[in-house]
């Protein structure tokens, strides 16, 4: 028996718009510590990690460990049912093994949803992601690196990410034009220094300046997860996949992250 | 000469929005008592009738029974000319038979906007309703029911409605899942019982149960009505045609109201 | 050198959306007075004509005359990028002739975006256009103007304007209906006589009455110039092109103005 409920339906209508266009089926993995998700994109370019954390929910109940493959187009019809502050509960019965439900419900209009959806069966091999060092972790505001990625995709199909101890700068250049966009690091007198809860700032961490290039086509797939959180952290190292994290719910601790291989070109290997 | 003035052309708006995806013609029959219109749409499975009471016109004279046959689709291109608020002044003079003036005037700015409709030759056989006894009249808020036949388009085309004495479920089973929406009465003390105007409620007033299904297609169209009012009611008995009813205007002397005949599969064989 | 800054990039943002589905190319010429264009559209049927005056800009520097071919789809590109509210840099080097560059700079994120837009090679031959005197001087609210083109172009491709001493009136006439919407001389008291400030109100300047035919189609064209200011002002005389007209800026000497011909159908010649 697997039972657990979201205080609301509009978390779980955000992650699965986020990754639905990426991936087809996803296997939820459910344990006594929350929910988690790790699948490749179809075209198999980029990983999508989803952690729900056992916070997020009201109430959680996972007797042992299951595996149920659900269709995210299915699932956001489902989630499409409901409002985003309906109460939303999942259950899996080991006596119906083939079915996950979802009930949504609010309690003000005495109004009551139920959705059944039929498993998938997947393949269930986990991906194991190396332990990395990085270079560069950059926190900003995810509205801006979603803005960003939008006004370069119209130059180029590659954005180049340039980050310095001070500076990020993100570049596309195309037949047409070109166009840089340049973050400063917030300036912050002592008392902010530490202030990691200032969502409008830029916060940089630099062991060693990189120069990387990337597919924008994915990285506007990854900024769909915006509405997630205020904040998207961006870890990067020369000639290892970047991680666009977008953390979530209670002290940050649940989070959607994305994993995409730099694009090997000259300008890159020039800087390796 | 006919010859009527509604305060606010949203109201007509409203009404053609509701009906010119289902009637592309309709004959207007316009008698001292008020406008009123019945139609089939054009697959001859639904019938549309509209109730314009004299009551929600400003001036009305209207010397004969005159009956004019009116392109839905040119009727449309004449209301967006109007914003929701002007006032709209419909006119047929005896010496001009082949055209109905629509006019729409914005005191405010001294703006007044004239459009002039050709008619359209129509069969006007008068469609008889025969009177009806049904098992259970659901009144409902008119949103709630346009969401639900959305959400379970998702998942089949046939809306199965089964109604009891206290609840009203509505549902829908596909290939990748299923959905159940359910309604209770809602609870009232007794000071509010017979608070019908109430729009917030569930009012189900149950002589025996019903289990019918429709096809949800044209529900989706019958919601195209829900500006017209808060409240949608909704009149049930096995094996006759379901009314789907918008009530509006002063005291809800004036309606739209849609027939639809149930599907006839196994499940409703069954319950008759 | 060229250089210039405009205070809020979305003044230039409205002036492009305005004109780039009737001009691909277009030659700007940057003088000490400001900059300007003019264009024929791709079917050579209108005239653009824009005068951005030296006072909208916070900086201007222009050393000599020079011309600059913008293909208005990347400019349109470029401002995309920009907020309404950017700041927003213009400059062309002498050493890098093929490019111009602009920044846009939203102080408050600290944030700077640079795109730069590579020059096409145009014939800069100087359209000239003749003084004219004109018979009727209309101005009225542009969402007025732009809402009367668009409902008409429902029912006709042919727009008849006819102003009298007190009323303008725009009209369109197709098979299966047609319109008419009628603006009266707002009437004034003698103080607010002189106050052409006032953009609500319909002002008519009328020599001697005119009724002219456009192409709908065009003038729909034209109004997407409607952000730009409150007030169209539009100069009409039979046999000659229409101007409308769009002031903008400071004391709106800065200006979008529209040249079109007449059609001549039977209606036009039987006027002249």
């Amino acid at each position: 028996m697997f039972e657990a409920k979201l205080p609301e339906a509009g978390i779980l209508k955000k992650v699965v718009e986020a990754i639905k266009d990426l991936v087809q089926d996803a296997p939820f993995d459910c344990s006594e510590t929350g929910m988690s998700l790790q699948a490749m994109d179809s075209s198999h370019v980029a990983l999508v990690s989803l952690k729900m954390d056992v916070s997020l929910f009201d109430t959680y109940r996972c007797d042992r460990t299951i595996n149920v493959g659900l269709s995210l187009a299915t699932m956001a019809k489902a989630l499409k049912c409901a409002n985003n502050d309906d109460s939303c509960h999942i259950r899996h019965n080991d006596d119906d093994r083939d079915n996950v439900t979802f009930t949504f419900n609010d309690p003000k209009k005495g109004r009551t949803q139920e959705v059944t959806v039929r498993l998938v069966d997947l393949d269930n091999e986990h991906l194991g992601i190396p332990e990395q060092e990085y270079s560069v972790v950059l926190r900003m505001p995810s509205s801006d690196f979603m803005k960003t990625c939008k006004d370069l995709s119209m130059f180029s199909d590659t954005l180049c990410i340039a980050a310095t101890k001070t500076t990020v700068e993100f570049s596309a250049t195309g037949d047409s034009g070109s166009s840089k966009v340049t973050f400063n690091k917030s300036s912050s007198s002592d008392e902010d220094d530490n202030d990691e809860d200032n969502d409008d700032k830029i916060s940089l961490d630099v062991k060693t300046p990189v120069k990387i290039n990337f597919s924008i086509k994915y990285m506007n797939h990854f900024t769909k997860a915006t509405p997630l959180g205020n904040v998207v952290k961006i870890s990067m190292c020369n000639g290892v996949p970047v991680i666009v994290e977008y953390p979530f719910g209670t002290d940050n601790l649940s989070s959607l992250s994305f994993f995409l291989a730099p694009k090997i070109d000259d300008d890159v290997k020039m800087e390796a």
